[in-house]
């Protein structure tokens, strides 16, 4: 299974940049709404970490959104 | 933002067990399917694991849906 390459995270990092700079929020203002660290959100928009789905949930919530709206594959 | 109770780690466990089971699944036979462990799928089925993104990944995989499908919160 060392071969696979894990989409999904890829997915949520664009989704949730988008949405964010969609709502004009800073990953400051973004780490402070979810009680993440700033250069966490960094690394999670940029695909480098294997987020959980606690922090997704902190991050959605964060965002008013649901956990599946950050995982949608969209054309753009 | 430690008194945050994790829901959708709940949502998940109970639609990843509906769905094994309901493919007539084994929890060793998911395991095999996803490489991970037995024991992971039993602990995560019972919402003890804050699953990785990288690992909702191996498992819907492995079902053959996708990660918004074992977030989805049903009524039964």
């Amino acid at each position: 299974m060392n071969d696979k390459i894990f989409s999904a995270r890829l997915v949520f990092a664009k989704n949730l940049r988008k949405l964010r700079q969609s709502r004009n929020l800073s990953q400051e203002v973004l780490a402070e709404l979810s009680g993440l660290h700033r250069t966490y959100i960094g690394s999670v928009e940029r695909g480098e970490r294997n987020i959980s789905i606690d922090n997704m949930e902190r991050i959605a919530a964060a965002l008013n959104v649901d956990i599946p709206d950050l995982l949608k594959i969209t054309d753009s």
